[in-house]
């Protein structure tokens, strides 16, 4: 596949992340209310008026999300054909003028731990024995997260107070960041019911990049037994636009192979892996990058086994990857793991040490697939750490 | 407190759960759209037509509940005078000719680890260590749970598949409740902002009995280093009337002296726990009962900690209290403590031995407040376990 030509001809750059080939779906406002809009070029075109009646009212994706894979592609197709080179021009609004809101409300949110590497790493700094865990390659292991507190990109947050260990109480000092996928659950499942696979590929929507935040002195103190808590519920940023399933299709990439045999319930036959360059910087600066293929587990298959005992999943769940880490530290998805839990600090450009966020660090996921004179890319999912709020009277 | 009168003489008998002191909140049908309803003695007084409008058009209590304790307690009193005895009499509907439905939206789930006797079990039974996890008498640890699968009472239940152990593949073989409560959040909390206890205690609109079907080998097999996931995410069971906070005041209890003591945030200056006598019924027959100031934290210190980090809490937040057991095995709040997991069966009466849940086995859970000649009771949160599914093809 090339470049899609659009009339935008912001769109048809190259570099630009939102070529006609792309058409994310996003919720923006310039003032007034907020709207559904897809991103071409470096332009909007708000979408309300079309797709069916009512279907964007609520000022997000999922009543679009819930009508499945046929009305999504009619859609994609019908607004390639309203954006392609040709076509009669519309009123757009610029991104720049935009202020961009949650695409879609998030129904639950749910953070796997994928990334081997990630995994491996966690296991030697937090429990200090190499290697994985009993299940890792058996099960997609993941835990249930907070879903009120996932934000969009460019939504400030505050350093965490909490339980750093036993007695001790305050903002929390070993302030962290993930670098994850968030795949989008577009249709559901019914209570009982579990999903293959296949099926489970079928109800994704979409991706976004997704950063969980991580308070990793609470997180340690807290974790055991029954996992983390408090220490990643304050706060999950999203980046603005829902990068399709379609528009990823021709990224696809296998898992890698299986060091052990998995059960034919989470078999996979279609690669579900996509082939995305994702990278991390701290301020201006890139402090690490990798690729979505590190994972060893798709979303399809994390969602599958989400839904094997027969939990329902609904319109708007979020799954989160896992942290994404390849095996060289310039690789490592996390600053735990960058700096190995403090013990080496990197370096920053400007010569200054570093091993977590300071308040005032402004912190940036990138992302995007690579095709053959365009990219598919996902935009950013930013954020900036303020310090933390006045300890309440109660809490002193 | 004694009995308060009422036109509707079933709810004057000393041993209804449902007097005028009482009045809980559900969502009932029978035969056409659900409807919200406060439950007096075996009646149901429909209010769809009382309090502000359009209030409970949803067909479930959130809108209401979303309005706070001042309004809370207004049309507590309205009700109270519409019941009470000499009032008017007006229609109402047979609970027996009515089905019951989930009485709110539950906007998340979180479950919590409070029973300090089950937690001592469970660190026994699961890991071997005598003694609590080495941060229970500091935090009140909890972990986000499935709001999807949160059901009410009579709901059945399919036997969940799962990865028992490494590769194998199948039903559940050691199927388990947990007798707990559940506290629901009526309004909530910004994010970035933490509440105080006392904060939290105002939140929190009122309590259901609370059944976190458990699967002990998926979660075995699951649960490090993440939590428990899949082994608790195909069901919850909730008792489906919700008992305000506001019936329950004349039962408040303190939590047991701190064994350690707590961070200042924890602190609870009003007691917290309320003289609730639960019981658990295999079939017909109880085979356990405790009390709920068995628990080591409050609903409150579990609520105030869930915010600590600045997590928003929502109108429809569901809080298990975690499983309530009490020193004795006969107020054991699980099987799998009440058989040991299974090195000792327990006996019904008919003689049988009895380690996990089989399939038909209904259990119900059942609770209430027992004042000066009448009662606040929780009604029954009962389920019946069905067989498994037939295994898909795309799992063998």
């Amino acid at each position: 596949m090339s470049l899609q030509k659009s009339w935008v001809t912001s769109a048809n750059d190259p570099e630009s992340s939102f070529p006609l080939n792309n058409l994310p779906y996003g919720v923006f406002s310039t003032g007034g209310a907020a709207r559904c809009g897809v991103a071409i070029g470096d332009m909007i075109l708000a979408v309300d008026e079309l797709g069916p009646a009512g279907i964007f009212e609520a000022g997000n994706w999922n009543a679009f999300m819930a009508l499945g894979p046929e009305a999504w592609a009619g859609f994609r197709a019908e607004l390639q054909n309203l954006l392609k080179v040709g076509a009669e021009e519309r009123p757009l609004v610029a991104q720049a003028d935009a202020t961009m809101h949650m695409p879609f409300a998030v129904a639950e949110y749910t953070d796997f731990y994928a990334g081997r590497q990630h995994a491996e790493n966690m296991g030697e700094i937090l429990r200090g024995t190499k290697g994985l865990p009993a299940n890792w390659l058996h099960i997609p292991i993941g835990y249930n997260g907070r879903a009120s507190s996932v934000v969009v990109s460019g939504t400030d947050i505050h350093r965490p107070l909490g339980q750093l260990c036993a007695g001790r109480f305050g903002p929390c000092e070993k302030l962290d960041i993930e670098l994850e996928m968030g795949a989008i659950v577009g249709t559901g499942s019914p209570m009982g019911q579990p999903v293959s696979v296949a099926e489970a590929d079928e109800m994704i929507f979409g991706y976004v990049l997704l950063n969980d935040w991580s308070a990793r002195d609470i997180q340690g103190w807290e974790y055991q037994p029954l996992g983390p808590f408090q220490s990643k519920a304050f706060a999950t940023s999203i980046s603005p636009w829902i990068v399709t399933k379609a528009a990823l299709e021709t990224f696809r990439k296998p898992t890698p192979p299986r060091e052990v045999e998995l059960l034919p319930y989470l078999n996979e036959s279609k690669p579900g892996l996509f082939d995305i360059e994702l990278s991390v910087h701290l301020g201006g600066e890139k402090i690490s990058g990798t690729n979505a293929t590190r994972l060893y587990y798709s979303a399809a298959q994390q969602l599958a086994h989400h839904s094997i005992g027969g939990c329902p999943m609904r319109t708007g769940d979020l799954l989160g990857s896992g942290t994404i880490s390849g095996p060289l530290p310039a690789e490592f998805g996390s600053l735990m793991e960058l700096s190995w839990n403090g013990e080496k600090p990197f370096r920053l450009a400007n010569g200054e040490a570093r091993s977590f966020i300071e308040d005032g660090d402004r912190l940036t996921l990138k992302g995007h697939a690579q095709g053959e004179g365009f990219r598919i890319g996902f935009g950013e999912c930013a954020g900036t750490i303020l310090p933390a709020i006045n300890m309440p009277d109660w809490a002193n």
